[in-house]
């Protein structure tokens, strides 16, 4: 079987690490960590690094980034490498740990409302609270496919220990789509009958 | 932001590349891709290496493993690294390409039916056939969450061109979870309000 591929990897844009580190405003809220999320995709979409999306873990009460993610689906060539995937991933490789809730009850931040993916992904992780920006709606009037969620999954989540909070900084997490267009960027899609990413 | 991880990665563990190498069974039907599959699993819980679980890129006009997966969560720290992750990333590795439908009308083959995440991973990683072998109460009835899909999920994936066949091989699957209890292997879960994996 020659050929078989053993290993991949997800991987950070080279230009975030700086970029965080520079990041002087608090991060003493979910409502400041969206702030830096916007701040990541806003810059993920103008080094053409990848889709309008970022996410960031926080620990709220240390007040602290544990991990970001930006969309990197072109980039890296995996279509799991959605934002919420990345920074998941990301927080777990620091933490040495697969489950979070383990270290400390850490936030996913996202700009977004997460895809069907990442919904699934979200109770396997340990986090125990997930603030979103943009409504699903909102993607989708962008052209992005959000994927089959239960309708219910707000309430699937909160049945699984994980607060949501909805809607923080919409508007502009939500103007990061127009963005996005305006500077060309790819809405991909896996073929005419639908699949898209977020 | 210094700590902060920029990178993580995907690896199947060392005895799979020759264990598929010395494979010598015929790869022309979704249930010789299903055996493969059980064998993968069975070895992953004979090396404690992961959870009972498997699964198999197949192009089956070519007759051929394009990639393979095992459950990898416990053992590199990540809660995506379910076998059906593991397999589609590596396909898209191998591939270079994040859309596997650019390349060829490829089978995902797989032990269990999918948890929530990879339902919803499925769409968007260019895959058009999914072969499934245990149903998700088999893995639930093992105590395996598979967190919470559409009620109509399999009508979900047909409605976006990839094909489901269910209950392949399913005696023979759903006897893995059997196998991994026998040996002490771990059910892991986030919490006591119940996420899991598989």
């Amino acid at each position: 079987m020659s050929g078989l591929a053993t290993r991949c990897e997800l991987e950070l844009p080279a230009w975030v690490g700086g970029f965080v580190e520079r990041w002087g405003a608090p991060l003493d809220s979910p409502r400041a960590g969206m702030r830096l999320a916007i701040a990541l995709a806003t810059q993920n979409i103008e080094h053409d690094s990848g889709g309008p999306f970022a996410a960031v873990v926080l620990d709220e009460a240390a007040r602290r980034v544990v991990a970001v993610g930006v969309n990197q689906v072109t980039a890296s060539g995996l279509s799991i490498a959605h934002a919420e995937i990345v920074a998941l991933s990301l927080a777990q490789q620091r933490l040495g740990d697969w489950n979070l809730a383990r270290e400390a009850r850490l936030t996913l931040v996202t700009t977004c409302e997460p895809c069907a993916m990442c919904f699934g992904a979200l109770p396997w992780s340990g986090v125990r609270r997930l603030v979103c920006g943009a409504r699903q709606e909102d993607a989708e009037a962008a052209g992005f496919d959000e994927g089959d969620k239960p309708a219910d999954w707000v309430a699937s989540l909160v049945a699984r220990g994980i607060e949501v909070e909805r809607d923080v900084l919409r508007t502009e997490t939500r103007a990061l789509f127009g963005a996005y267009r305006r500077l060309g960027g790819e809405i991909y899609n896996v073929g005419a009958d639908g699949a898209g990413d977020s």
